[in-house]
């Protein structure tokens, strides 16, 4: 029997061959995979049509054939495996509804390489759009909650022990901070998506004196990607999108872990109404922070997805190839779908976080958290230098600790007992000054300096933080507006040529 | 609202939450994952009546139960993300057939984590048998080729240069060998899967006086994970079967990146035929072996869930979590059933696989490839060094491309001018000497020495592997066999109960 | 100016490629890489002359060569990167003492192709056993810390969550379980590292009838790699050493967060000497767990050596090339040489981590962690199924939270009014049930199954780990003697040669 | 005995902490890290002068000792691993020069965190602009033999089938253009790297009245990084080289496999000089393209390098932790080192790439490249849908092939064979234009869309790119020149200081 594309080849597709290399392609597409399809060959058609390359006649034909099959929807296609892929799947209908004859002109001048590529920039330009849009809704409520807390005395972490207090406040502000910067990186990927690749034809671009420039703007491209090897034969804007979500949500991974040790029971630092939370079928207590270990699983995946894509590329020919530019890449699609999926989590996650102010005040009180303030002082007040305080303080500590005391029983007493041995001297400081230096609102105020723990240092911080998401969000909106507002003109042109 | 599962939780779990935790879980319940649920729960009834666990006429009630919710299907069950997964799921089922009372007792001496940790493994047991089916297959064929062309003359690379001539028979067997060997990681694994995690509870056992080596046995395990944090807290017996899923893909990627170069049209080694390759929707002439690319692409996509798999497990809390267990090895699954798939394209083309034995032949008497068994004929007829004969021949070599002939224009007199700038004097040798030197027949013959490529020895070699292969495949049939036994007898049983 | 390796070329190498690609080799070439040239050349003077593929004289030169330049130490060798290998380097140093015509004799039936490989598995096989040899000590560390913390009560946890007491002994005994399985993985690498690919030159055997099995034996491997492509141009067993190394820090990466978390200030149930902590040059109070940070690290970075090797090795052509054999496995050398590094801290963390016992007592008592045992005790003294009393003991729980109480202020009453709600009536039990149900110690002692928390199944466990450990350390043991038996035999046949 | 450090711990460091942890880092403090480590401190050293935080005659004398540190060079400071980390060890240093009590200031509104993390940003700056610096002479490379080549006919592939003729400058323009690209990743990165960490402290800020600026211009930074938190506890710019580097390599092994392939003597499409190829010990008649081969290997370790930073960092605290800082990204810094010695030789292999002008286009006569050039002639000049001249092709090709013949047999008869067989119909073609369809010259002038094959278009890409490097390049200067006057400043300063 004969092949179902081909006159080349003089038998029909292995069935091994379509199961393992055409059938999982077929299966994905969709409503909305088709009128992405009905959308490029409309562009196409239009194209041809203003360069005399096809007949008006025909062009009509073939235009209300398109609006046929994008009415009938997917189901209508016959997805059969041996039709490769779904470009040929939809040249069937085509055929099938406006003959064999006018359809055959739909190709002229390009490939299915050229087009693959351009469905694949279409489909990544909306999915990075909504990656921006949802990170967005999670920077604002991260910047919302930080500001509701830049007063909410907590201890701050090295290693995982208590080192000097901050604010959960100040916590949140470095995340969105991050989470700024890690937008940054993924909005500077949508320059490199959103050029069309249509036209550049199997590789070598065509001998029809096609128009890139018109196709990619009836497509809401920003231009071309000129040299057409390069157009067809990477998908590297999809391998940096994956990245950028991969960078993004190794720094959430970090955040989530965090804010899943706040949760334990033994730090009761941090707790989350009970929707967010999981639950045991056995343990009757448990309240399970799920949506945290979330970030933790995500992160992992998304180095896997990325590391995946990289690793099939990589030694791929530099050309059009299964592994260079479709099953090489399969897995970072689903990939990116699910950092959209968890940014609505994370947005959640953080307009419900809910710290325990009084015990984390207290707590602070207690670890010895204050000490650095307590060595600041004693370098201001006593002329000590910074290391001789240090090792005094650290020496009291260790007395306090030996003793039993948390850091509420530190004594001017102690304190001299260990400048007597560092420095073969008493110190002459008060109670009031030791109680003063280990205040930890005291030292959350002191930091003033630019990007410290100080509340109205956090404050100015987190204005400026809004003013650039705002016009983040201002560019995504931008950019949104006018991939639709190209997809109304195509409509438009297209009914024209129907007409 | 209430929690659907929990006394403890007050609201209902967040949308955000069901859809990007519960959701993907519960889409993947089929009548497969439905049947492997059925049958833990007939194991774990059919335990607890022997026991005296539960009373006789619930263990009936709920027996009846689980065989009409069989009987039903997946499609019967709500899979409702509110339940959290699908035992939840099943047990709102239950309860809604045997009534609540009863199916309240179900549960008894058993967790979600030890359920979910016997169902992954039954699903991986069920993978790794379906590996080991499919790769026996692949080497069988492989083999078969390698011995039908143990005698088919071809250029050996190495660097992708003309090395030394072999036949495509030797390199299958070096092939079939490499499989044989990816087979032992595989089967290796089983081992460590086939062991019941179940009566381990949240990680602590239980108080009940559950008989866990009872519910193995009817479900078809060879033992039981002992320490019960163990048994429910890791999956590296999927991320281990992955490995070796991804140990094989590797092996075969370079197999697939040799046999891809050789379809070329400059190379015209092997052919395929059309059935196995694709075309191009504009280049007529194409006829493109994307089954070969596809294991690269499918090697890349292996090394890309196992990475995802262990960077998710990795700093994972030792115990039960989602990263540990769940979300963090998602992928996965997957990608074992791409394995499998790949396992029946890769025997087709080791079926299909046809050397172009006479250009092959040809080839090697052009190409210098025989180089090396000139100047091992100069160690052993002239007493040379190899060192001094390896000089003396790269030194002709060079002459005869200098002078544009290939391995078919070498002669004495290039040989000995060459011989006299390296050693100061002509060799004793004639035209004959040279000739059979450079014979890529006497050549492949010669190599007789253990792992070489006279045919003989590829012959030996084979028929060892075949014995081999047929162990493995028999030790593969006795465990898919005990399974399926064990699955009547517990049949058995839940009917029994029933009745 | 001439190469200053082959005849056929006829420039000196670049210097680019020489820095790139010849010079960071050239770089690792120290004594102990000379020592194992040496035997390797000896292993095969040795055999070439029982063959008589050698002259007895030079045979004689050659061992007392070698014997030479083993004395003399690396030192000694020029390792300009033109030389492109230390083999050739070795060669030259060779030549400089026996002279060219000698020393061009010992280069006869094998190839740089059968030496790299060979040298790369006696390399990897003494990394095998160093891994097994400090896993080994660490295992029994853990073992013995487990022994001496049978009954040392402490919180559980599932999802971070207390879920129910268990022991800290119970904890390592479950690891040491892991430990003794990662053991496996790495033991059933060596039967792949220890075989000889001597004698495979340069990847199709040799027209010398070299005595494979003879080197093999000399250098003490228990046999060859048969099909001689495979024997050059795989190391795969490189990156299945690096597997199990990945494997296993991957699991010890979990532990290492378990325990981390339990050294904060808040969990305050490890705690550590001051030699095993680091500090701070600001805040003098610190003391940093770096030790358990390091396995989440090293965890990471093995994962990346092992994704870096897979992903260099994919695609590769299935021969002797630069990314299949040395420059893309380049990072799995240090990646094992740390794992050795990591075993000895490892070791270190179990023999000092200390258990606060009364705190951790006293935590079970008030976290709610005995609740399932609770709702155990209504199923078997009260007739409840087990998801009515897991409902009931829920909301009770709920209510005392509620309430603001702990675990030890569950009453009678408060489970009660639960029962209530969920049964519509109240339960007969007095506080001596609620006592006794909520008691942790009685909790872990009531969990005898297999692989339970009772002290009595965690010394029963760490019984048959220990007895397992002394048949792996056994083995081990054999192995390394093994090697060295045949290295001494080596010598006395070189040194007899060589009189 | 007293820990070196602190007087908070009691303990030396334990061997095995210091083995594993402290030494590697400390055998890394050579005399480019002394360099570093000496102008941040003179740079803070500077601004606590100018701010009155330190004495003026402290200043001196600690500028006077920086001074001399630096001449003295990285061997006189002692690096036992007990100070835990090269900044304790040169402060180590400077206590013995210039005494404890004027040393002890140094430290005062700083940490070895903002050290460690501005240390950090100096050497990726560094390793930013020297990435910049040899891929510049690259990407100069590839243009200037893409220009060279511009009329240089040979055939391009898809799935490495010959697809259409292309020209060798047109594969090189491709390459330009990625580089082009590739370079816009990594210039991004060095926004975002140079930005001072310097007076975060801990984490939190300090207590002194620091400028973060000033010590910023000092050191030749644009700016700082704010939030302080965010400013110590991230090394995602390390992270984000990594992945701009691996991303590069991974077009770049894909460039090398298509340049390996044609290297082949089946292609033998390229050549390069004996300098740029390895040999083989064995086999004479070797010359081996390791130089490319490198390329795809550099890629594989870049990306497991990139994972292995990824996964360690994944999951650690969100703070300062060896996994997110130190430990967990060290394998990234050699594999900076290792992309640029690849942009050496990679502009090395462009420099030197030599194509077979003659045999190449000959061999587009011969493969049917053309094939497609044809398609397009039928329905330029027959009126055929595309389609319809698709198949007509498609069949004529196939019967050529059939009868043995290759392109340049193909004549009206067979093509007039398929059309009868497809359109029911023979076509008033005459041999004139079958063979002006064929002709691979006309084929690659005919491409002038853009991007397209066209000599004329593809000197008119050239050229636009060699604007755009122009402009790089000069940016990277500037900034090169941007941190070596700061430099200058920050040396004049401390001189003052010390004078």
């Amino acid at each position: 029997m004969k092949n179902a594309v081909s006159s080349r080849l003089s038998e029909r597709t292995a069935e091994e061959v379509a199961n393992a290399i055409y059938r999982p392609g077929m299966a994905t597409f969709d409503d909305a995979a088709l009128e992405a399809m009905c959308q490029l060959n409309e562009a196409h058609l239009v194209m041809l049509a203003e360069k005399g390359l096809v007949d008006r006649a025909v062009a009509k034909s073939l235009a209300a054939a398109i609006a046929r099959i994008r009415a009938e929807g997917a189901g209508a296609i016959d997805l059969d495996p041996q039709f490769e892929d779904g470009y040929f799947a939809f040249e069937n209908r085509l055929s099938a509804i406006a003959g064999a004859k006018d359809t055959g002109f739909i190709h002229t001048g390009r490939s299915r390489n050229d087009i693959g590529a351009t469905l694949d920039r279409m489909h990544a330009r909306n999915l990075c759009l909504r990656m921006m849009e949802s990170l967005d809704k999670a920077r604002a409520a991260c910047a919302a909650t930080a500001l509701k807390h830049a007063e909410t005395i907590m201890p701050g972490y090295t290693h995982l022990q208590p080192a000097q207090p901050m604010t959960f406040g100040y916590f949140l502000t470095n995340v969105a901070s991050a989470l700024s910067r890690e937008h940054d990186k993924i909005a500077a990927v949508y320059d490199r998506i959103n050029r069309s690749s249509l036209g550049a034809a199997a590789f070598a671009g065509t001998t029809f004196p096609v128009d890139r420039p018109r196709t990619a703007g009836l497509l809401g491209f920003d231009g071309i990607v000129e040299p057409c090897l390069e157009a067809v034969g990477s998908r590297d804007f999809v391998t940096e999108l994956l990245w950028s979500a991969t960078s993004t949500l190794t720094v959430l991974s970090r955040v989530a872990q965090d804010m899943y040790v706040f949760c334990t029971h033994e730090f009761s630092a941090l707790t989350f109404p009970d929707r967010v939370a999981g639950t045991s079928s056995i343990m009757p207590q448990k309240k399970n922070m799920l949506a945290l270990e979330y970030f933790r699983a995500a992160a992992g995946r998304s180095i896997g997805a990325l590391t995946g894509a990289l690793s099939s590329v990589k030694g791929s020919n530099y050309s059009i190839g299964l592994d260079s530019v479709r099953e090489g890449i399969a897995e970072a699609w689903p990939s990116l779908d699910l950092f959209i999926d968890g940014m609505a989590l994370l947005r959640l996650v953080f307009e419900t976080a809910t710290p325990d102010a009084e015990r984390l005040k207290k707590r602070c009180y207690e670890n010895f958290s204050t000490a650095t303030d307590l060595a600041d002082g004693l370098v201001r007040a006593h002329g000590l230098s910074f290391r001789e305080a240090h090792h005094v303080v650290g020496g009291a500590v260790q007395r306090a600790i030996d003793a039993g005391l948390d850091a509420g029983g530190m004594t001017v007493e102690i304190i001299n007992a260990s400048a007597e041995e560092e420095l073969g001297r008493a110190l002459p400081i008060d109670a009031r000054f030791v109680r003063d230096c280990l205040d930890p609102v005291r030292s959350v105020q002191a930091r003033t300096t630019p990007g410290g723990t100080a509340p109205s240092e956090v404050r100015r911080m987190l204005e400026a933080l809004e003013t650039r998401r705002g016009k983040d969000a201002g560019l995504t909106k931008a950019r949104r507006e006018a991939v639709e507002a190209a997809a109304v003109r195509l409509r438009n042109a297209a009914e024209a040529l129907a007409a």
